[in-house]
């Protein structure tokens, strides 16, 4: 069939078969299928949808149109963890050693942050020394030593996702959950690991505003992984507040280094959607029989230090200075030329917080990108000293703003406070974890 | 604001301003705005609509993308007439002529013929010498001298629809009605007339499929006529069958021909449409004070000759030997080297035709265009023996197909069998004209 008329069968809300979404990847791979067609079909998409099996076969066309990662040589059962994209949200960064340091295998690729939401490989890079870009080789062997990497993305995976994302990027056609779903899964299962658990955001700072998009997007992309025998399991969590206090690189780190020395309590946001990840992790690597033990075994590394000391192995297989990662010395890698508490104009509770907004605030001072070019500046950030629900005094401080570059600040305090609502009424109590998505 | 920003309000149902569709159009018209974005844009259009008010404001800034044809040179209110596309559907040959001759001015810009719909350029073309690329001065010259001329588009009218209609055509975004009416009416707008007469086919052979369909288009450019202050009436005629017994172009001709002298009867399809869009014309010019004084002056004219002599007029001011034009010698326009009666295979009612398909056939017998490319055979085609209503003998014709090159007329039989259906019961009347649309 002509590409106009699988265009035509979309728009009329048809089920295109496997042999005409494989016609439409390969073709616009290879550059037969032009970007205005590609853009038209993607933009039916938004508006039809596609079924559960059009969009696996999606993925499966998307995943085998570059190479596929081979983890044979890795022993044991590889697993990966994926975030949906979300602010503050270093859970990578404390479950991956945790889960190596109760013997599991991680092997994660991951990715850099754009927009609102931070990227673990420039929150990494933060960290003196440290090479993200890893031959696949090394990669295999750090696993091999030490139970867990994470690098970043190596070689010409999925190829049809770059192409389609630029392309989605440009023309409106982000926001539909079949593409969001083959996206993330094509790259996840070309990554070559056994299982993965999916960590769908749901809130102000997410892709995915409200609960039932993020159960839809959770329910297609555990049903995508079973589909092709993948271990998939997705937990839906909330991103209506950044998850931890620090919005930054190295601000982050230390966040993550806190919470391995002990320092973050039990009942903490971050503390408790990293135990949930860990769970699952060790779950579906077989190394645990219930939940219950799971987490016991994981509070067990927590309180022992083996998750930082993990952690700091990691990093030092990936060439990076290991003996910032300590509670007594993680403060240099947050050295700014100087800090800002930034007050409440009233008295009242933390109505609301505008997760994205948080991000923005935290980019604008140089910790993330709008576009992708731009570089970061790994010390600065904010970190918050309220959360959702709190209350605050007129003038008393509900962030820290870290700043060597002041050129946007303003821009950054009117986006922060536009972010926050203070108002007379404590809000209702929202869940941190609102489902866990098995098939 | 950024075009993937636009694009966003649409997909979200957001109305555009007048400032940013025109910025859509112009960015389109210069390159900065790429086909992949203009794709994307169009789909959403095609599930979200327009306005009016967007409509209207896209079909100016089309019309104000290229040259403007001033006729000012003519004297007494231009008025012009437009069809949506049919089969066997030659009224402009009829009926242009026709209000010539009852004192009107007709200045027509028509097109070709393109799938299964014929063009007025093709039909001329198929008399020897006619040459429908006339300079503006020269059109000018022959309105005022003789009240009528029929060219094909002259100068850089309406780059932007050329340039979206290319897009349209690849990507599935044809069928949108706010695209289509502004696509045609910035054409007929640029054009120049003071009134024009739209002819709205619906059925099985044109554009709109539903009678509901035909209207919310004929309302929308009714409506974009007035608000730009130009008179325009839509007529909403049948296109469940060919409008006249004859598909392709010196048959064609020949029908108009036999119209206009007389051999054709009232209440015959295309009779009744020429009349009523002959009326509307007559009333837009001021020529007429009701319906029925200009049906009168239509049927004097019809009956003294006059319009067939204004035609014959018209093809020796545009180069044509009019010599043809007259039941005596208009049969040498049709000689092909053989014609094949089509039978019918049972006997029974005719049920339905599907005029598209008719048309398809004729095409396939070179009366017609699959591509731009494509070269016609002025003389082939078919003539229908029955319409759909009548009762027909088993292996009684049902039409004569006239044929120079049988490559492909296995096709042609296959298509035209396929687009008649005969059954035992009479169907239901079905009217010829469904509404007249004034604002």
């Amino acid at each position: 069939m002509r590409m106009v008329d699988l265009i035509d069968k979309k728009v009329a809300g048809g089920e295109l078969k496997h042999e005409e979404i494989k016609q439409i990847i390969d073709g616009f791979v290879s550059d037969e299928i032009p970007d205005y067609q590609m853009a038209a079909f993607m933009m039916a998409v938004v508006f039809q949808g596609m079924t559960d099996r059009e969009t696996a076969d999606l993925t499966m066309s998307m995943m085998y149109s570059g190479e596929i990662v081979d983890l044979s040589e890795i022993k044991g059962i590889k697993v990966d963890k994926h975030s949906t994209g979300g602010v503050g949200d270093t859970t990578t960064l404390v479950v991956a050693p945790l889960v190596a340091a109760c013997g599991g295998t991680v092997a994660k690729m991951s990715g850099r942050g754009l927009g609102h939401t931070g990227g673990t490989l420039d929150k990494l890079e933060s960290i003196p020394g440290v090479c993200i870009e890893q031959p696949m080789s090394r990669f295999k062997e750090i696993v091999n030593n030490i139970g867990v990497a994470v690098i970043g993305q190596t070689g010409n995976l999925v190829p049809a996702d770059k192409k389609m994302y630029a392309l989605r990027d440009v023309t409106g056609t982000v926001n539909s959950i079949p593409l969001i779903a083959s996206s993330i899964m094509s790259k996840k299962l070309a990554a070559g690991t056994d299982a993965i658990v999916l960590d769908v955001k749901t809130g102000s700072g997410a892709f995915m505003q409200t609960v039932e998009d993020a159960e839809k997007l959770a329910r297609l992309m555990v049903q995508i992984g079973r589909l092709v025998g993948r271990s998939c399991v997705a937990v839906i969590t909330d991103m209506n507040q950044p998850l931890g206090l620090a919005v930054g690189n190295a601000l982050e780190v230390r966040e993550a280094v806190q919470l391995l020395s002990g320092e973050i309590s039990k009942g903490d946001p971050l503390y408790e959607v990293c135990m949930l990840l860990g769970v699952h992790l060790l779950l579906l690597s077989k190394l645990a029989s219930d939940e219950d033990e799971a987490r016991a075994m994981l509070e067990g590394a927590l309180s022992r230090g083996e998750g930082l000391e993990k952690l700091r192995q990691m990093i030092a297989a990936e060439g990076g200075d290991a003996s910032y990662i300590c509670m007594e010395r993680i403060d240099e890698l947050c050295k700014v030329k100087h800090k800002l508490e930034v007050r409440a104009k009233k008295a009242g509770y933390i109505s609301s917080i505008h997760a994205e907004r948080i991000g923005t605030a935290a980019q604008m001072l140089g910790a993330g990108r709008a576009t992708k070019q731009d570089v970061i500046d790994p010390a600065v950030g904010l970190v918050m000293n309220k959360r959702l629900g709190d209350y605050v005094a007129e003038n008393e401080p509900l962030c820290t703003m870290y700043i060597n570059d002041d050129t946007r600040l303003d821009d950054a305090l009117e986006t922060f406070y536009s972010g926050l609502e203070i108002s007379e009424n404590k809000p209702d109590y929202r869940p941190m974890i609102y489902d866990i998505v098995r098939e």
